[in-house]
């Protein structure tokens, strides 16, 4: 019985290659007007999901939805969850918790700002394949508005920013993940990420922050597998949206010889369209990734438009007092090889 | 090859024992004051912890000691480290993420507010256990003033608190989680808890809010091992202290018939002095366990004082935007058995 082989330094190579049973993506207004509306399972009339009080309870019904609609889709109700890998980017991830609170499920919360989606994929996909696991659910969410008034201002503020700033999604997405189905997308490998710091302050510049991290995984992993960017349908990045693309492209050929603009994509530059919609450098946020990858992704992986998509998720882990104490950014990447399965 | 075998509904049994190779507990002033100062690895003059600008650099500094004692006492560098799984109170974690990030160890970040420590130690046993991480290590930290500034008043303010609330401590724990090595002590199982929120809210009363939790925990563990309190030398609660330790007592007998009151100790009423000590209802935060169970537990295991304790780490997974928006305190309780070993 083979599992969980190490290649390399970093990488976890998933011989059993866990299934993705079932995927759930709800997202808010302005990402149901972009590119993916097709893709997503709901498109909620406004920010207030369904006329919640609060921006973060409205972010928690976000997450909730999508945790139900992909256990649904799975076809098994919340009792056959062995434990739920999720977190968000609220202080201590309410967005979370009280989401899924009612749901009885054993939780393991987990913090990697917007790398979370991956994060929790790797995470889940790892303990399915050594059997600690049979059922899991790795999930995501964030909410445009909560994360203005955590992060930057509230929004009835008014405050202008900057147009490397990115926005971040109204969107949640879930993903069940359990052992080997035929006809199922799978994970077949996973990466856990370093932090990397190169000194970046500017909060409203993440995707500079972000960049290297996400080179320093997506360098770590070709390195450990022997593998080149040509073996990908796609490498897709969380979400670095414009300035942190630019970046990723230009360190990963400079540093390391890697020229992966063939085959690089980024939810952050797909939930919207940056020629029509007012988001500035493109979207952000745990429910980017999360969205993205459990609907467009998924459904290519299903379709076999797509074969071998190497996800890395890159999240930034600064906080408000962080940065006002005049702390630099500290990001990290997390990835997962996601197949189209056999 | 047996392992990470699911016994009952909740509990993974770990059947290669996978050995804490070195702990690391360091704290601050009062908590030095406190019966366990003997227990430490060191004591910090004052709270800055040696001089730090801010007491959220502070609480990194702390953090990143209390690794670093783990891994050099487990005669490792950090470049032996496959995993780091690691969280904290504060808002995105940043004691954790800005105290290792120059360590350069793939870093997986979790929450799970008091809870942590129990937490991260599961996750790290059960992924050793399968064989997907050889090495890891499992931290966390909280800061007094930190906590303070955060989830009441800044320290400044001076305001008051009530006999219910609880200290959070000035502390961290770590500890390097690897392959069974003879005459250490093992991880044998693993728990994770299940949100539990019987709806209170009151801010200053977290022991309440986290004794169902616990007692959930505790008792789904002896029912899918088929164990006895009496079983155990010992069962230890993360910090409950005086208020939610009496709750835990009494919700078990009332509720499962289990009475474990003739085992049962708190972190919370262990690192501080309720007589001598100003401390409110006793200890609380991620710390507080931490620096407990990798300092006096861990002690006392290695010279057989004590041989089998059930640790359950309890988090109240609120923020004080929930509090302020009239939420109740959703809760949780991860578990390890921790033995003596062979």
């Amino acid at each position: 019985m083979i599992m969980a082989i190490r290649q390399g330094r970093y990488t976890l190579l998933l011989p059993t290659m866990p299934s993705i049973h079932g995927s759930g993506a709800v997202v808010g207004k302005t990402e149901g007007e972009g590119p993916l509306a097709a893709e997503f399972d709901y498109i909620y009339a406004d920010d207030t999901i369904g006329g919640c009080p609060s921006w973060e309870k409205a972010e928690s019904t976000l997450h909730r939805e999508a945790v139900i609609r992909a256990i649904s889709k799975a076809d098994m109700s919340p009792q056959d969850i062995d434990l739920i890998m999720a977190g968000d980017l609220l202080d201590q991830c309410i967005g979370t918790s009280f989401g899924i609170r009612e749901l009885e499920m054993p939780f393991l919360g987990m913090f990697g700002a917007c790398s979370t989606m991956a994060l929790s994929m790797a995470l889940a996909s790892v303990l399915v394949d050594t059997g600690a696991v049979c059922n899991a659910v790795a999930s995501t969410s964030s909410h445009f508005a909560s994360a203005e008034r955590q992060f930057r201002l509230p929004l009835e503020y008014g405050g202008q920013r900057p147009q490397s700033a990115q926005r971040t999604a109204t969107a949640a997405g879930a993903a069940v993940i359990a052992p080997h189905k035929q006809g199922t997308p799978c994970i077949e490998a996973a990466i856990f990420g370093k932090i990397k710091d190169l000194g970046i302050k500017d909060t409203n510049n993440m995707g500079a922050a972000m960049a290297p991290a996400a080179a320093s995984t997506i360098a770590d992993f070709l390195h450990d597998t022997g593998t080149k960017p040509e073996d990908y349908d796609l490498i897709l990045t969380g979400d670095l949206s414009k300035v942190g693309t630019d970046l990723l492209l230009e360190l990963l050929v400079k540093d390391e010889g890697i020229d992966i603009s063939s085959v690089h994509a980024d939810c952050g530059l797909m939930i919207y369209d940056l020629e029509q919609q007012d988001v500035h450098a493109g979207g952000s946020g745990c429910g980017c990734s999360g969205s993205v990858v459990n609907s467009y992704i998924m459904n290519r992986l299903k379709n076999h438009e797509l074969n071998r998509v190497l996800f890395v998720g890159t999240g930034a882990l600064l906080s408000p007092t962080s940065s006002l104490q005049g702390e630099s950014i500290p990001a990290i990447a997390h990835g997962v090889l996601l197949t189209s399965g056999n």
